[in-house]
């Protein structure tokens, strides 16, 4: 059973004040269910990635809150910090596949609101996705985390922390061309100083937002029997590892991701080379050089190879369009969204976000950001990896 | 493709001062996979329902947390409040039946840690399942919520408080048979005084628990193949309404429970008559009335005459077996297990455990307190009805 994805809605990512978290659910879901033409009352279930609207608004129990808002009669949450929304999706493929139902039509949804925050600062609230008893109970936070991945990724390779501004600024470039994006302004390398956790400049981190991100699913016969503009869901696998970084194998290779990645790989007997654009996790700049090593771009240790592709790094700004990396001679588009960096990082709406991203580039509605992929691919990560989804999209003409 | 369950494990429910959650998994997860006689090694994936670790410990991202306990190299977690585990099993369920790999093995869990709360009384963050904005906010919680159904039920039948207290006595009969009960102590009517929220007295609210329930799942071909002692599952559905009672269209009518219910007979063509056992909600005495009507058993606001079978109460505690009621002449045993009532009710774990004492009774491994059902059935409600979730077991020889 081939399934498709067949609406698309994402609010804009950014501070937003003047909303609540369900007029954003409401705002990207009535955006999807109208992009795939179809109404409410035809969709038979619901799956929502949410990370913690319980600390940031008080609510548990967001399914029938969903119920109560969108008026659909079966609703289930998932939570996996970061990568919420893309395991929602898995899940929304397996209803479909064990329903044996071709004509079943699923709407994911991922949210957070960022801005409220209920029971304290949003860094303590987002820490609770590391291991509390040995992590957060130091003292440790996200930015504090992914520099240690930092400093350690610098002094065992010969990347310098140019190549981690040089993701950013390649970030902020292609969220110029997105008008969902949170920040839309060019960076350069003088722009990175101040460090927020060594090396971690400030504009290393991606920054606390609110958004939503809502999909529609069914399968590719039902699809064409609707006459609707799809994109091919070709494969989707969730991965986990040790949430702590200490219990790590080896602290610097995301294997939750290389686990899901491997399975999606040969399942579908593909390739990193066949892949013309990937959303990936970056969180913070160092994670797009884990992720593209994890995804099997580069080897362990040499990611920031291809970082270098862009070089001199000055010149990324000057085209008006995403600039590709190149790797093994071939294009490869990475985060033409703007990515966590640069569109925002709504961490509950992230993974639905990537999807909805390579669905718009495969049907090539990305405007001056379209890049004509046949092949995308998106790599979700929650925490400092724990949980990682990696999922293959094609068209679907 | 027909489901099987093949192991289960149960923590004793209780304030468990000496044990951490870890722990508490651990024990559940370790009996269950003995029980199934396979190795951790065996398990393909495993789903995890829990509430509110988040609050209750400060620990968001449980899945990863898992593997690294456990091993398991892909864990996913569902929450949907008292019913996040139940949820968790048709996760699970639908994972097989997409995989179309009739091999599949996947542990289920479910718990919660509820004497632990980092962020402030348990009430408190209990009622975050109910609607926020509406009724937290307004000062309500569970006892006061359920309280309002209790007190519109005695006003729109015929029903009286000691209805209400019969339950309690009734599932604290059966608790005394089951050593991994917390309160294994008989009550008397004249033991229901003081008001917790008119009309519910403290004796028919269900206590405060810590525990952990786990079963293996697989499908029924690969459980004999096994040579396992195993139940079938042979469906299970789940619905939600709306959060808020304020929204319900009829306040006495569990209608996410009974979409769930009707779904399951339609399925499996069968209906209340056919049930021999079922373990229900009873988080609150009135909650087991409404969940028997909801289940079919009686028509809406008359489900406290299935009660009345077992009159005069002062009798239920004379055998030293469980009492069923009666229901148009036929046997129906609820809560065999002490119910959440007197088993305890720590929230995540209760799905999950309901589903155990149903595989137990059909295996005959309830000692004293076995009632030789041939069909069992489950009903586990999230919050005061947003979610729920039915299901129907058999015995598998």
């Amino acid at each position: 059973m081939t399934l498709a994805i067949i609406g698309t809605g994402i609010t804009k990512f950014g501070e937003l004040w003047d909303k609540n978290w369900e007029d954003l659910v409401l705002e990207s879901s009535n955006e999807a269910i109208k992009n795939a033409n179809i109404e409410t009352k035809d969709i038979n279930s619901c799956y929502i990635g949410n990370m913690n609207l319980s600390r940031f608004e008080g609510q548990d129990h967001i399914a029938p809150r969903i119920t109560e808002i969108l008026g659909i009669n079966k609703v289930i949450r998932t939570e996996a910090a970061c990568a919420s929304s893309s395991v929602a999706l898995k899940l929304a493929a397996n209803e479909i596949e064990a329903s044996l139902d071709e004509n079943k039509i699923i709407l994911v949804i991922g949210f957070e609101k960022m801005t409220d925050r209920l029971t304290g600062p949003t860094t303590s609230i987002l820490a609770s996705a590391s291991h509390f008893d040995t992590e957060v109970i130091n003292g440790a936070t996200f930015p504090g985390l992914y520099a240690l991945l930092a400093a350690r990724y610098l002094y065992e390779t010969e990347a310098t922390e140019e190549d981690l501004h040089a993701v950013g600024i390649k970030n902020h470039k292609n969220a110029m061309l997105n008008e969902k994006a949170m920040f839309r302004k060019e960076l350069s390398l003088q722009d990175f100083k101040g460090n927020i956790a060594s090396p971690l400049k400030l504009l290393d981190c991606s920054p606390i937002s609110d958004g939503s991100a809502s999909l529609v699913v069914t399968t590719e016969k039902y699809a064409k029997e609707l006459g609707a503009d799809y994109v091919k869901l070709e494969d989707i696998e969730v991965g986990t590892t040790s949430i702590s970084l200490a219990k790590r194998k080896e602290l610097l290779v995301l294997d939750s991701a290389k686990r899901a990645v491997d399975s999606v790989y040969k399942k579908l007997n593909l390739g990193p080379k066949d892949i013309d654009l990937i959303e990936v996790h970056d969180c913070f700049t160092i994670n797009e050089i884990l992720c593209l090593e994890a995804a099997g771009f580069a080897k362990i240790g040499e990611g920031y190879k291809i970082i270098r592709s862009l070089m001199p790094y000055e010149d990324i700004n000057k085209k008006d369009a995403p600039v590709p990396y190149l790797v093994n001679g071939k294009e490869l588009f990475v985060n033409t969204s703007g990515g966590l960096k640069a569109k925002g990082h709504p961490v509950g709406a992230t993974g639905v976000s990537q999807i909805i991203e390579v669905v718009n580039q495969l049907l090539g509605r990305c405007g001056k950001r379209n890049v004509n992929p046949k092949i995308g691919a998106t790599l979700n990560i929650g925490g400092t990896g724990g949980t990682a989804t990696f999922s293959v999209l094609k068209g679907g003409i």
